[in-house]
């Protein structure tokens, strides 16, 4: 998206309203209103046919009748005019276009909306919208939209596909005093999409956290690249992610939604916080917003009370951060700061009696100590004690720790005291809450944040040596064939041609060749029956296992021969697979799909119960990194079995990852030909032995 | 416990403050100070040796000197002086002693503590604490406690084993708008423990609900007696759940807390709803103690925002209440309350145009109708509407509705205008919240209710004919070995006696003995050597199966016993157990442990890597109902299993529950005797076809 959108979009200094109105209730008439109100310092150009002025302000029958430049013009007429409008300001060279205006694909009106790009793209106009709030910049003191008000202010931006959710946030941002610069309403996405907004952000002085709510949108490989490269954190909350909520999301938006587990695997690939419900997305945005990534896994937790001590504990472990006992020359310092009865281990709890000096001196000492990583710091409220002070000598020690890339977050748990010393802390970069496991869970996306971030840019392994040509001649023939899927053996040449290690497989057309064959392969062989008209080739008396010498090889020829005619008289029969009998291993099942909104995308999981009972599979779009691959084998349920069980050797990771990379830069680079894929089983064998792919499906794109 | 006991901790009329105080700062002096400040009705007795009046009231040397009768003593003294202040309290006659000092078993001090409980007990005086920061009780406006006030008024009840927690959450509910009439510190429960106030509060017309905070306890049959016998809803949150929690809380409390996943297990078979942390303990209790259970599933949803409906379609999965259509003639009633591009299939969308009447008409329509159990009406703020007239608009439909018995939640999204409606909204017995997902939690909590309730009055089927003679005879035989285990054959016997169907096995001394029982069991069988030395049958040589003649029987007789000898030549060899071989079936595990709270506890999981793998297993305390023995076949991850898969039939899940019943019911007969002990394997056959335990094991208590 070239540089210039984000003063057309997000940072204008000059407006046009398109439909601006001098009658109060109308939104032409309020969007002008609130950008007086907001401050704006830029022109700001009221558009209307007929009225000479609109709350003070000289207004122009047209865009094209204004003197200056345009930076954005916002239009609030009908949708049946934003064609002409949108043409107009094409002309006028206007850099960006807000289009409040609903009535569009929401609704069904897809046509008109796809005509509105289209003439906007001939003019290299950017077009924002249809059917949304606007768009609201502090920093800017910008209120371009019918939302009431500008944001309480902050260093996060947010982007949401929910108009009225955006207005109820604003308000919001004041009560939960989580501070926004901007506020992005996105809607339709006809043109400027996620990721544009996203890069767009991420140029942006006055971001540093950008949040996202999100019901679904189509391009998915952007929103990825997007994301990735952004330099700022990013935290999302995806909504339809149930079967019903899916549903009402796709009603409501109009969204050709992908599957919720993909978008959660599309997140994870390209470092993308998730939230896990609305007030989560507040509360990890102020973290995010506020403090540096958590860059190990050491956490201090600090309380002056058993109860929330453990409420945190066994929050940090729910959130992926277990807690540790702090090393002993730590508990020595800490043991200074806390009665007898107090603990230094992990939680460090300073009990009841703990004072604004305690606090103080244990925050600052641990805090600075190499062995941690982070602090959360809880404080229950006594009547002892004054929570503003207990605030403002964590804020001092914080400081004087000296330590700027160590997170901390705080929970004080209270009443009104508590909650004003929170505002302080929050208002001085401390990020607090009013529950202990809010704080953990904060901490947490912080640690995430620096875990994803490292992985989100890894290499993706694109430099695999593969035979591009002979995968395409094999399709190439089964499409000739007007076959829509490929054979077992066709499926394997393929997989061969981007190597993926496959058990030895060839086609036998006489008694003689098999033998040959089964010779070259080396005895035990399988034999299989090879025709595209029989699927089920066990049913079919198509399949016959441990072959040992050649005699069997001749009855076994003749036999499934005889098998598959009775089967089936008349079908098509290709041959005889002649096949290495590979030994024993885990089973392992590998797949691909084509998501709605991410395209080629790999499935791995166990095979049998694992995949049959428990569904416990695990998804990453393609092309999948070395080190998400690995994560891949070990966030499946049933990942110890990879570790060895029962006594067993652990098998082999590293062959099986680097087979979900190779498998992955396949679907990617044959996305036009295969729609489907997949191979059941893989046998992984113990460490060093490798695997080998035992079955494999292709299923073709129709063309 | 004797209902005097209400009046002599949560309800007296007339108190003695042993210690106190004119000086401020002492805790002696706040309690007097707290009592007349919270405008205490009844008598105040400061005792202290010296002072001839405290803050204005009459001061007395001891309890024993007060005219009057005193029914709650709170006592303040240091704890060497506690002793004879509980004698004295005896003497007196006091109904309750409420002990405020620490020092005692919480520091390891564990003596004075039994000593003082003892004292009591002589005198027939309850103990509340020691170690605790007293009660607190709204509709008695009295404060006997340090904690600054008395909290928001409201319909709940608080217990906390954390005292520093207790403080912060008085303060906390003003915040957070979450009124309690009671709250109880519990601390060390050296005498009074949960149970007890439970039954207490069960009797107090002030409560509406029960809330705890739990750090573990040793009462627990108690408890869930209390517990199962309570008319009120009862919600628990329990710390300490995570590993490194756990040794936290130990540490904290002195608790011998059981397993986190029995306390789990004890929850729902006692009907105590469970909250996630500290908001969703107030979250879940403002709605528990304000509206009454959700009795069915249907839940109806209406907003006037799209993200938030589907954002509480997501949360109506997640926590149990997916959401449906509602019924078609629901549908058209509703559409005529909304523009043509809402929804009224469920979340019922009103869109943003929805203002105060659309809502009222929504709302009453659909919370009458005969279809729907429950309702969460969401509302994001908007520029055009003001949230108090829809507030105060929800609040006369609901009223309007006329149905009592089905309960109303509502989330309001906004700013201050929004905080300020939903704090009318509670005012007004309607509960709100700031997120949608916690509005449909609420509900959740509701709904979870109502289900638990009417299992845990389900009959624990303790009626089952059983020959508890056999058994002991036979545990009383291995006494007299001196073992501690029972061999494979005894512990079948002991199964026998409790109507366990086991595979038929006996005792074979002699080669022509184990040939008359094959013949009597059947052929084929399973031979394996009995040996209490010999744990570790097959690696010994000591099984073999599938032995289908009288000359294999031989065979076998004489080969086990070689293996076994040349295993071990000194083991004492009780014989060769001839056992019937059960037909192949689904493996499932159960055991029992005795844990450490609830005493003898029953798992259940599937065999082979569900169990070894993925854990999957699940517990209930003994005795087990016979729908909770189904609910643990069907909460388990492998559940499918069980229900047949792959084309399989269903599973004889009557006779697993049933086997469940039975076996919990040994362990509690003979809780004396077992200390753990499973079936493992047990087949279960298909449908009515029963199933049948293929290997026991018995480990006796030491005794």
């Amino acid at each position: 998206m070239d540089r210039v959108a984000l003063n057309g979009l997000l940072r204008p200094k000059s407006i046009a309203v398109v439909g601006a109105s001098a009658t109060p209730g109308k939104i032409g008439f309020t969007v002008i209103d609130n950008l007086i109100k907001s401050g704006f310092e830029g022109a700001i150009y009221p558009i209307n046919p007929t009225a000479p002025e609109i709350l003070g302000l000289k207004a122009y029958p047209s865009v094209l009748n204004v003197e200056g430049s345009i930076d954005a013009a916002v239009i609030t007429v009908p949708a049946k005019f934003c064609l002409s409008v949108v043409e107009e300001c094409g002309k006028k060279g206007v850099k960006g276009v807000i289009i409040i205006t609903s009535g569009f694909s929401e609704v069904g009106n897809r046509d008109l909306e796809n005509q509105i790009v289209a003439v906007a793209k001939q003019y290299g106009v950017r077009i924002l919208g249809p059917n949304i709030v606007g768009t609201l910049s502090n920093s800017d003191k910008m209120n371009a939209s019918f939302a009431p008000f500008l944001p309480l202010p902050g260093k996060a931006a947010l982007i949401s596909q929910s108009g009225a959710l955006l207005i109820a946030l604003d308000a919001a941002s004041y009560t939960r005093r989580v501070g926004f610069d901007k506020l992005v309403s996105i809607g339709n996405m006809s043109d400027v999409n996620f990721a544009d907004v996203i890069n767009l952000l991420d140029d942006d002085p006055k971001t540093t956290c950008i949040s996202l709510y999100i019901e679904g949108f189509k391009d998915g490989r952007e929103f990825i690249e997007a994301s990735r490269k952004s330099s700022k954190p990013i935290i999302a909350l995806k909504s339809g992610v149930s079967a019903h909520g899916a549903a009402a999301a796709a009603s409501h938006t109009g969204s050709l939604a992908g599957a919720a587990k993909v978008y959660g695997a599309a997140f994870q690939q390209s470092g993308v916080i998730q939230a896990s419900d609305l007030n989560n997305l507040f509360d990890r945005t102020l973290a995010l917003s506020l403090q540096p990534p958590m860059k190990g896994d050491n956490l201090v937790i600090i309380t002056n009370g058993g109860g929330v001590g453990v409420l945190a504990t066994d929050a940090a472990e729910r959130y992926g951060l277990p807690l540790k006992f702090v090393p002993a020359e730590v508990q020595t310092e800490l043991k200074k700061h806390m009665p007898e009865f107090g603990s230094a281990k992990n939680p460090v709890d300073l009990t009841g009696m703990a004072g604004n000096e305690w606090y103080a001196d244990s925050v600052r000492f641990a805090l600075a100590h190499s062995w941690t990583d982070g602090m959360v710091v809880l404080y229950c409220e006594t009547a002892m004690t004054n929570p503003m002070e207990i605030a403002q000598g964590i804020k001092k020690a914080v400081d004087e720790a000296g330590v700027k890339d160590k997170p901390v977050t705080v929970s004080f748990v209270g009443g009104e005291r508590s909650e004003e010393a929170m505002r302080w802390l929050v208002e001085n970069g401390i990020p607090a809450y009013n529950a202990p496991d809010i704080a953990v869970n904060a901490m947490a996306a912080l640690r995430e944040y620096s875990r994803m971030k490292a992985m989100a840019t890894e290499s993706l392994g694109m430099d695999i040596k593969v035979d591009r040509e002979a995968a395409l001649e094999v399709i190439r023939r089964a499409r000739i064939d007007g076959r829509g899927a490929l054979t077992e053996i066709e499926a394997k040449q393929v997989f061969n041609a981007y190597g993926l290690p496959t058990t030895a497989t060839y086609l036998a057309k006489t008694e003689d060749e098999a033998v040959t064959l089964a010779k070259k392969i080396g005895f035990p062989v399988v034999m299989k029956i090879v025709s595209p008209e029989i699927l089920h080739k066990s049913d079919a008396g198509g399949v016959k296992v441990n072959i040992k010498d050649e005699a069997s090889v001749r009855d076994a020829f003749k036999t499934i021969l005889t098998n598959a005619k009775a089967y089936k008289a008349d079908a098509n029969i290709h041959g005889i697979a002649i096949q290495e009998m590979a030994p024993w291993g885990t089973e392992v099942i590998l797949g691909s799909v084509n998501d709605a909104t991410f395209g080629p995308t790999m499935m791995f999981g166990l095979g049998g119960i694992f995949v049959e009972v428990l569904k416990d599979v695990t998804f990453r779009v393609a092309p999948v990194s070395h080190g998400q691959a690995l994560r891949m084998l070990s966030e499946i349920r049933g990942a110890p079995i990879l570790a060895g069980v029962r006594g067993e050797k652990p098998r082999d990771r590293e062959a099986m990852a680097d087979t979900i990379c190779r498998y992955a830069n396949m679907i990617v680079d044959l996305a036009d030909e295969i729609s489907e894929s997949d191979a059941n089983p893989v046998l992984v064998y113990e460490e060093t032995k490798g695997i080998k792919v035992v079955d494999a499906r292709i299923i073709l794109k129709k063309k």
